[in-house]
């Protein structure tokens, strides 16, 4: 193998040069970095959810700009209960409302470079926009976290109620129309990954369809327990006492605006159990949609071929295998769950926080966010996926009938038992063994058998039947997708 | 320092005669381990749990003895229904009865050796003990884990509702007790481990008894929400149909008995989301005492030194340092939460169960036992501690005495503020950091400043008062804390 | 279906009667266990690692006897170093090195009821046997954990030197063999679960041996960096250097005879990064064997079904589908790692300990042991599954033969660009997906194609044989074997 | 409280003028975003890696965009090794070499819309910037992640040792140099948060700066120990061995360029062991860094007050109180630990890749490059605090004096023992006990008990001033300081 004619290696050189050019190129672009935010793209970023699994419908939740807007509007919130009760006049409140109407997330991190406290710099901006007489009313009686907490149970409800639990009655909807399409489609069920006794693949399905609603409601029920508080630095109402008689009633009054309730009690933050509950909710959700991941990739293995993922004209299937079809989707969102289950870890350290709060839940807790996009481009993705997928009907078939022969034992043994065979399951397993050794199905061996034949003159035609006619030993697989279908739609209104 | 007169160095020859003394009893040991199984003791065990955390209520629920009498009571139950529906006569059905209330553990292990699958061990063992007639209808219709998930269902529920919650709710009134003596008692509040203002130790522990009471009432509903399974091998009911036209209803009769409900639709094992919601319900439980005993810790460090548990006369409390008065039952609960929270993991990675099941969840399914006696050993160590909590008053306020007259900032500023001052918080926080700077009081500088004079002439009495006495300046502490009282013994029924 | 005739329901009443014969045993039983220790047996236990995954050989290292042993060995060795510096007489060591030999965990638990300290029992107990002169040197200058950590470090080296890691090697061996034996044997190669290239069956138990061997030594050097420690209460050595003038040195002296290294410097307890090497390496190990066993499930699948696990002629693969072939023994070890890997997160959190040390890690690290046993556990099972491993050569080649047609894509590809088609991968992905609509191979449609037909004439003989004998086109699988049998052999002495 | 003068409630109009106003705004900017990727700012993120903890020396190795660099680059290498063997001309590899230059995220992901395969993607933006006859040899022989794998092994690897650990060894620099200016400085000890006998504060450092080194000289061997492959699809060399007699020394060839070895073996990817230790050593490291937070918090509590983190003039330590002083770097490090922490599972369940490997594993190891960032954010930041800690001799001095009539029971202990008192520990911890239970010191009762007179008179007098000078018991803990720096210097070449 010669080399290259030249001397001179030209990869090393180009190689250096390029190396070079990549350093000046970064210097330059880190310089424009620092003196222009919008030079920034999505590129530039280092987490997966921002530069490739974004859902755009969730910035207006979740990004670090709607947080501050959030945060904003409890600060409203707060200046419209205090001008209720008289404390400051009407248009001082007005510009307050008005003020944290505009707020952005930029001035609020300029701000934030000089006072190095997130939430005072949001005031101090607030402050900054509105009238000397309104100033003082900007915050009153707050502590950061009654703005903090109350934000965030605010926007993950929102995110929750408005965008990620119809994406995930949406992907209920499309299992549910699969299970029902499928309710008859015989497939072998699979237990230790053998061939086990029939199914439909609609019953499979089904299974599905039952888990991921029981998730939605416990999702549900989670996102409506989310609490806001108005307790003050420790939790004792201290400055609001200071001024109300009533502090309870008085943060009843501000979150009420934001259709929240208050906690029955907290410290300097809302008790950190119903949020741990959300995200639980989220990853029990998660892994159940791993699970369907998982079954699907393996129906699609070369050699079971039951389902695929639709293929685009042009999509490649591998960067050197033109004729792979790989089920990238399915693999895609059970990558991300690897990622995203741990968290859940993070959640209960962060139930620990010393005394009245110690600050160590802070940077963990803006997580959260993450994980809702993350968890949310899965639930989209796997929606599209499921809508598009490929069942492969007689497939199933051929793969129920390479045991055909061999399913027959549970029945068979059944059907001894009730006609009085005192050992019927070892009878059975043990043909189905010498079956096995002799490579013949059980069937086969049955039939030579004496002390069978004996029972199975006693058998009635239907008992025959379910022994010898393994599709139709699928059980009430259909009755129950039907039943099954029938009670999520109601459960979730469908 | 000098050798010992010998040359032969006698701790090296020891040393070697020991570790062949060592070997030797080992070896012999180990042949009667296996020649005998009453040789072992509890010390011979690997699991902590079982040689130093055990709680010997929960063996009649949680031990592999328990384990196999709860199967084979549902297979008791599978009898009556067999035999309620006249599929076998009564007698044949009480002498299943009976053989299933004698097996023992030992005995199934014992045909396992030679099955290598336990629920045909232990079928195989129950047939045994009974007549021929009466053989063919053990486990009939059954497979093994309509057996075992709902035997686990049973002892789980019966562990919790029986032993654990009791024990929770035991540990909620020493708490309660607490808050209610305490809830006067002068605390300085700590956030960030920093004084910040003051609240009263009652309602620094009505906050566990909000949090507690929450854990346990959705462990509650967690136990409640526990289902058997009776759906054959692959949740179709393929066995159960081809014996009755009525699988569903026959499923019902079976787990009735059990005082058990079934699941809507299940597989080979009934859908995991139910016992994982009792496994987070306890880690969410876990993590709540796991904080409280942080919070104990250090409140009893030698500077702070507020609590501490009562040490017994005879209690060492280090081998070297005779002084130490450790909190060591605090350390032990956290130590325990430690190895016990990762857990909720292994729950999700079995949320994963490929197509009607896998066994990957067989042996990790097993370790839930361990969790629960672990969690359990916990809640007891941390009640006896609990109620020997030594609570110093005295102390608490000498505490508090140190920021007395620092923590009128936040009252300070806020009277400021409601008297017309533009930047009351800057006002404030400049004076503190003065005041920090010349090693003085906030109070002290705030006395000197003119622009505070200025304001200080317009408040009312009342005002200075809340501003100037800071033991008063604890909201609504007291009040809160007898609400929370109120609350929890009215939901948990106290 | 019809009742039994008697109107009683004998079911519910034998339940009741067998709940209350359970619950007296119970009580009868209880009560037993608190009079008499020896009443135990181990289905008593709670931990499944006790009662079903136990490794008798790992007694004398990690069952709590052998860790009062391990401590006992320890102060053994302290005393033979006093004496060695001429602090007692000595007979005085003889006597506590001889009673160090002789106490018993149950002596200990005894005393620590009393003491509430394990150390200081443990002390107490040495004491009593030896004269009063003797007694003053028992645990003089050394603190609890200069014990504790000492003797861990000891006995855990001991299980993995003596017992682990032989039994790592002992599978690798067994996994050598089977890729010597299978070096030539033809599979297909899956990627995404799909037919990808083929390699040889032997190649895909190579990269086991390699990820294997890695694993082993790792965990041989993170053995090897356990160290022990006798720096005293706050690691300053401050009793010792009370004693002598050379504290480092007396460190080494006690240490030595126990052939370990102190730690550079130690607080109260040991850096606790090296036992988490030690935790990570079986960790990262027990996940490679958990990848083994993925893979062998999948192979032993029903349509796949190129490998599976012997079975006995009287085991039972499921209690009502006779017939089954379970991949149970792949299932356990898989189940298990799920319980385990989760502890290293335990690990992590111990790494954190207050200033000198708190006792948070106390409890969690016992715990330890459990894992080293139910880590042996599974490479046992491992290793005599493997041994018996069922490989179908015959069915191998079949599975590959179903996509020999179609994986000509990447030679083909290849092909065509060095003849230089300018677009090979897209042109073979266009015929790829033409054929794969059609329901045809990939050879058809490519030997119909006019443009390969053009590329195909300028083929070598050789390179034709390349794309189109499928077969051989399994790069250098074989000499890749080869090659990491004998690097393996090498690097752990083979 | 009286409400505003007007009817109608502003502030609940306000409010849904804001919303309103807030949707249309993001509905705008919603469709700006699409329109123009440079409308995005980095607070449009959803991580807070990206918005906030972001380290912009990082982007050039660890951003998408540096990613795709990194790709190409392991493209333009392959080229020129092909080139070399004269498999394509020198100006062809140049136009390779120098298209790899140049492409960028944006149209890589621009064309990933079509493809939906990231290489593929990647390989048609390089052949579309090449003349056609350059095209065949882009990415000839390779499969994707012969690209993906070595790209990552190159990146984390620059980043490692580019970037983080250099910052390492500034934060270990920044260590030593607190160790050894407060290596005299007199602190209490502390166990369960409990005085128990006195270090230096520099002692207490030094542990760290161990903790520190050993982790760092790991992750220095993790990251050198990264390797690339270059072995094809399903790792047998396939592709190359049909064009190259040499397969083996052409991967050689090709990573030699980019100064990476190969894997010994490989599967479609580089066995995931070794970033898995990179991953590792990362938390481990970022475990001490945690460690260090909370004993630097702890330390910083008001009641202890030995160190502070330095506050500037202008930082507002809470919204609310505006004396407070809080450790919220010390926090923020600890925070983000906890989030961070949990990844490692990741790393374990991507471990498991079915066969020749699943692509189960790419979403989840794309979020390594985040974990990088957000650790040396936190390495810095650390830095940043501890370069500025406040340490308050004085203090540490009084918090020791609160203990030091009752720390000398250990010493006490000691010499009672040398002395040949037969239960000297016993006798101390009931003199301490007593002390405790009269509100006396250990001195005090000490020097009235008759037993302790006796034995007193014995003592030399170096013994008595061992154990009643108690700010001399320290030990060897000067000493050791200076060991330790030594060590570490030499180690780390600083």
């Amino acid at each position: 193998m010669s080399k290259l004619e030249t001397g001179l290696r030209p990869g090393r050189f180009k190689i250096n040069r390029s190396e070079k050019g990549q350093k000046e190129r970064t210097k330059k672009e880190s310089v424009e970095m620092k003196s222009k935010e919008s030079k920034f793209s999505r590129f530039s970023m280092f987490s997966p959810t921002d530069y490739r699994y974004a859902v755009d419908d969730l910035r207006e939740y979740l990004s670090e700009d709607a947080f501050v807007r959030y945060k904003a509007k409890v600060e409203a919130a707060l200046a419209i209960a205090l001008a209720d009760r008289g404390i400051m006049k009407k248009e001082h409140c007005e510009e307050i409302v008005r003020a944290c109407d505009e707020v952005t997330a930029a001035e609020v991190y300029e701000e934030e470079e000089r006072t190095r406290h997130d939430i005072r710099a949001l005031v101090n901006v607030i402050r900054r926009r509105v009238s000397e007489e309104a100033r003082p009313y900007v915050h009153l009686c707050a502590t950061s976290y009654d703005i903090v907490d109350t934000a965030n149970a605010l926007r993950y409800k929102d995110a929750l109620e408005k965008v990620i639990i119809p994406d995930l009655i949406a992907l209920e909807r499309v299992w549910i129309s699969i299970a029902a399409e499928e309710k008859d489609t015989l497939q072998i069920g699979r237990t230790h990954g053998q061939h086990a006794i029939p199914i439909t693949f609609g019953f499979a399905i089904a299974v599905y369809v039952h888990r991921l609603g029981t998730c939605i409601l416990r999702l549900k029920r989670a996102a409506e327990s989310l609490e806001g508080k108005f307790s003050g630095a420790v939790g004792a109402y201290n400055a609001i006492s200071a001024v109300f008689d009533d502090a309870e009633s008085f943060e009843r009054d501000v979150l009420k605006q934001l259709n929240l309730k208050p906690a029955l009690i907290s410290t300097q933050i809302v008790p950190p159990e119903n949020i741990l509950e959300v995200v639980h909710a989220v990853i029990a959700c998660f892994s159940v949609l791993a699970n369907f991941c998982d079954d699907m990739r393996h129906l699609q293995r070369s050699e079971i071929a039951e389902v695929s993922e639709r293929v685009h004209e042009t999509q490649v299937g591998s960067s050197t295998m033109p004729q792979k079809r790989n089920p990238v989707g399915f693999e895609n969102v059970k990558s991300i769950w690897k990622r995203f289950m741990p968290q859940i870890l993070t959640m209960h350290l962060d139930q620990i926080s010393e005394h009245q709060r110690d600050l160590t839940n802070s940077a963990s807790q803006r997580y959260i966010a993450e994980l809702l996009v993350a968890f949310d481009h899965c639930i989209r993705r796997l929606k599209r996926i499921s809508e598009r997928l490929t069942v492969d009907r007689e497939r199933m078939r051929r793969n129920f009938n390479i045991s055909r022969d061999d399913i027959i034992a549970e029945p068979l043994y059944i059907m001894l038992a009730l006609h009085g065979h005192p050992d019927a399951h070892e009878k059975v397993r043990t043909l189905s063994f010498k079956a096995y050794k002799e490579g013949k199905s059980l069937r086969q061996i049955a039939m030579q058998d004496e002390e069978i034949a004996y029972y199975l003159q006693k058998f009635t035609d239907i008992q025959k039947e379910i022994v010898f006619n393994p599709e139709k030993y699928t059980g009430i697989a259909q009755r129950k997708v039907e039943m099954v279908i029938k009670y999520w739609k109601e459960r979730l209104n469908l």
